[in-house]
């Protein structure tokens, strides 16, 4: 290794960016000389640090001789512009053989896959080391011992939640996605904590519904705490709902789904262990999952479903959660408002006891199923309870608390709430019954309105599967903030389909595998 | 999709680097709250053009309402600073799914292979989408037709040379390298030449090894020539040795080669491809391929050797082109000497009747081949009529002829070779056999001594495998332009190993996929 120069010492040219990579760039043709290619690592050594960088290479912007820092690396060892720094090989990271090995077919131990992912964390892999691995893990599958390996890589990556020992149990529930609505969430949260029980719930945004639990909880009050706010909100409540993004809570998650992303490539390993990190980083003893099933749900078949149930039960008990999972009905929208602040009426409605049927007896079954697991309810008396406190206004109040400690104000109404001014009603065309309503299309007229981000904007459903509609008769109403937006969304109206079908939850998965059908009572 | 000034308008800034990506920056949260995720493919409109880029985020340096161009994207739509621009959802690349397909086992055919390779050269797709199918081609392999798509499809993706129809047969051969020493080339498209066919020879410089036949043949003329230099040279004397780097020639390999490097990926039909691809774009129609088969060389098993020779064949068969595949003895080097001038030396001796029994031996023997392969000989003729072209002196006429035309100096001696003036002399420590003259060793204490870039610098080598030595005779010298470079390469001298063994072509493979063992002979 050397330069032109005939030695391999190199002046430091310094851009003014910082990139968030560990990446130093060189003359292209000079690096190829030098047997430097872009990939490499390289030891960095100046007078004032050292350090390990990844190269890159232009064919123009860097002359022979030179070498390029970004902010960051020139930062970390206090390189100046024109100081002539040494540049030697570095070899290949231990962690660029395990990713080979994988690829190569052969399984990971925990130790090794720690390793992939600190060096994740250290920037110490690049975007194309990284995606051979996901496309590995894609293409080769996980076993369970590397999915528990990934899965406390990812904790250990990250902060985790740390509370008295007598807060206990803590509880946490998770939906896998991709019904419209369904914010849960918001019902079972304050349920669980009325009842005594520890549940710190960090909640996302949405990436591509109209609404995320974080997105719609944020109308109400901050949602973007730091861990230690969260922490004392919920020693005092019990219970939180906040969005995990603004956590360094299994910090490396983040940084898998950058490179799942572009390819929408989930692994179900990979999922499971991005699901049950963040579940443990905050310290849950019992956990159910809820994966809704169907036509525009993230998971499309029970067939999938209940292999993805299986890893979650098998993997969490490893990591010592007991984990229920519920196969549930999602082939329709839960609630009547699609969108923040629609969501958020409902949620408020179910509160005082006049919410959407649907929304209410969803929630009621997973917290009382939650209650069971943990044993604060006798098996059966779940359900039950979960009503009660939702009834007798338990759950209101605490949610109220709940606003308050997190800076909202806890006497709003629903009638408060932003809702944008520009809005379209669909009326049916002919006498009929509905046949679907379709979570794709629910979602993307929403977005088009401007949900999330505009929290004003939706879709406020007046009818639900089954119902029999008369020509004329209102079946929903696009709302937006912005005449423009509207009338994008209005464009998007040619997608629908309309039959008839009973919500239920379509089976159960216990802890000990076994799948019961429960297709009795609508939820 | 919009900004925090709740439209779809940014305002440009510009980053003044060329970053050869189709990449711009936004604000990392407002890029997560438009629905805009690394990856993501964005249309950006601004008053003088349009284009489709990639988007990237960043925590620092991008306010909200900001997009952050580099000269490459900025430069291609006439994008001035402060100027607002539109940004939309441009969708996912189709060549994206067809990665997704060839991750989930499915094949691809030629149109879609090509649809990938395209938008690779057009930087429509990013590292982490180029990785994820290079990685699926190395798990799932390639197949026949796939890989004749590839190759046909890399071809497309540069320049091809064009001569006349009546310059023909086009011969050409490829060695999958490993080998010390073994610059074979140079002596076959000088005795191919004199033959009367014609062989316009691209050669690849050093990656790992001590050298490269380009690094080589530029010790004595210019190798880095235009493609319609090249056709100028071959037109007037038939033959060239030129570095293949400086043309566009096969212009999707270097790009795949780039995303292969960081973890060594090498899958088969990748491998096949770009040999492939690099023959027929100067238009070949007879080739031998020479891989060397033994520790230190690229492949280190007959069975992968076989392996590979019989997709060679077949996938060069429906690209109309006849290759002959022969698996040598890889084990030791060939020649005497090691790096630039040391092999320039062995090469002009054996050229006037007196250079190294090995280098000449299997350079008669391919070149042999080649003739029979293109009937310019009869059967069993081929290596007679080689070893007289050498043995008459046309070999070397021709070979000066071809210097003069690459700018160089046909009457160039070995002695006036520049070599340096370090030297460190290794000595038999006690009597015996030589065992083995390892590859890498040979290669790394060449490299260490300075060589490629340092003309001078390198191994030469007294003895071959198989010698009886007395201790104290002179086993091989280590020469170097720098006496610090020399001091580093004496220091790696505790690597080596010493038996004896013939130097045989291991076995020949017919165009019929016949495998012909043929232990007799040295070459």
């Amino acid at each position: 290794m050397g330069n032109t120069n005939g030695n391999d010492k190199y002046k430091a040219k310094i851009f003014d960016i910082r990139t968030g990579l560990n990446v130093v760039l060189f003359n292209e043709k000079e690096a190829v000389e030098s047997d430097m290619f872009p990939g490499d690592r390289v030891n960095i050594i100046s007078d004032h640090g050292s350090t390990v960088a990844m190269v890159d290479v232009t064919k123009t912007m860097v002359d022979p001789g030179e070498i390029v820092f970004f902010l960051d690396v020139a930062e970390e060892i206090h390189v100046k512009k024109g100081e002539k720094v040494r540049v030697t090989p570095a070899g290949r990271s231990p962690a660029v053989e395990l990713i080979k090995k994988k690829m190569d077919g052969g399984s990971l131990n925990y130790a090794e896959i720690k390793n992939i992912i600190d060096d994740l964390m250290d920037k110490k892999l690049s975007d194309v080391e990284l995606a051979s691995f996901i496309a590995s893990v894609y293409i080769r599958g996980l076993n369970s011992e590397e999915t528990v390996g990934l899965t406390k890589a990812v904790v250990e990556s990250g902060e985790t939640l740390q509370l008295p020992s007598s807060a206990k149990p803590i509880v946490d529930k998770h939906c896998t996605g991709g019904v419209a609505g369904n914010r849960t969430t918001m019902l079972i949260v304050p349920i669980m904590a009325a009842s005594g029980l520890y549940m710190p719930k960090t909640s996302s945004r949405s990436i591509t519904s109209a609404a995320g639990t974080a997105d719609t909880m944020e109308v109400l009050c901050d949602v973007e705490l730091r861990l230690d706010e969260m922490r004392d909100i919920v020693m005092k409540s019990k219970g939180c709902i906040v969005w995990g993004g603004s956590m360094n809570l299994a910090a490396a998650d983040d940084k898998l789904i950058r490179i799942r992303h572009p390819l929408s490539l989930d692994p179900t390993g990979v999922m499971v262990a991005s699901v049950l990190a963040k579940k443990k980083s905050v310290g849950a003893d019992y956990v159910t999952i809820d994966i809704p099933v169907g036509r525009g749900a993230k998971i499309q078949s029970t067939q999938h479903a209940n292999e993805l149930a299986k890893q979650f039960i098998n993997v969490s008990g490893k990591l010592g959660m007991k984990t229920e999972v519920f196969i549930t009905y999602g082939r329709d929208p839960v609630g009547k408002g699609i969108g923040p602040s629609l969501e958020c009426m409902d949620v408020l409605k179910a509160l005082q006891g006049n919410g959407p049927g649907d929304l209410v007896e969803k929630s009621c079954r997973l917290a009382g199923a939650l209650l069971e697991l943990c044993g604060k309810t006798p098996k059966g008396k779940g359900y039950a309870s979960a009503v009660n406190t939702l009834k007798s206004g338990k759950a209101y109040e605490k949610f109220k608390e709940i606003i308050e400690l997190q800076g909202g104000n806890p006497e709003v109404k629903a009638s408060d709430l932003p809702l944008g001014k520009y809005r379209h009603v669909v009326k049916a065309e002919k006498d009929g019954r509905i046949h679907l309503i379709d979570n794709h299309a629910v979602n993307r007229l929403a977005r088009a309105a401007g949900s999330p981000k505009s929290k004003g904007a939706g879709v406020l459903l007046n009818i639900e599967t089954g119902d029999k509609v008369k020509k004329g008769q209102v079946l929903f109403e696009i709302i937006s903030e912005s005449e423009a937006k509207l009338g994008q969304a209005v464009k998007l109206l040619d997608k629908y389909e309309t039959a008839e079908f009973e919500k239920v939850i379509l089976g159960k998965m216990g802890e000990a595998g076994v799948f019961q059908w429960k297709p009795k009572g609508t939820c």
